[in-house]
């Protein structure tokens, strides 16, 4: 009861939510979702055309050809 | 420059924003993030301790198990 998503954003974006200032994560590696936890840091150099994934600890890395189909955000 | 994140949950959360009423998605589907667009649904069925990626139609896949180790949310 899990998936794999592909996100391609970095920064996250800002709303103001009930009164308050709020960035939400589009990163994706936020572990305070669905709020910005400095983790799109992380995703500094990236290349174009690659895809990564991160483990818990925030280790970058290269996925298979095989994710290239995978639902984009 | 993307990335493959894992997403647990599955139903989005309602927020106010700026006065108005929004879902939230938490799924990881939607092609209208952060907003919700039903793609929830898509999870419907997924078995605990499996991991799956969709494709941009919406098809579901398990995915290898050396993947399970990746970022959780």
């Amino acid at each position: 009861m899990a998936r794999l998503v592909k996100r391609t954003l970095q920064e996250p974006s800002r709303y103001v939510i009930e009164g308050k200032e709020v960035w939400l994560c589009k990163c994706g590696l936020s572990k305070n979702q669905p709020y910005c936890d400095s983790s799109h840091k992380l995703t500094k150099g990236e290349e174009p055309g690659k895809l990564y994934w991160y483990d818990d600890a925030g280790k970058r890395y290269e996925t298979a050809d095989s994710f290239k189909g995978i639902r984009m955000f």
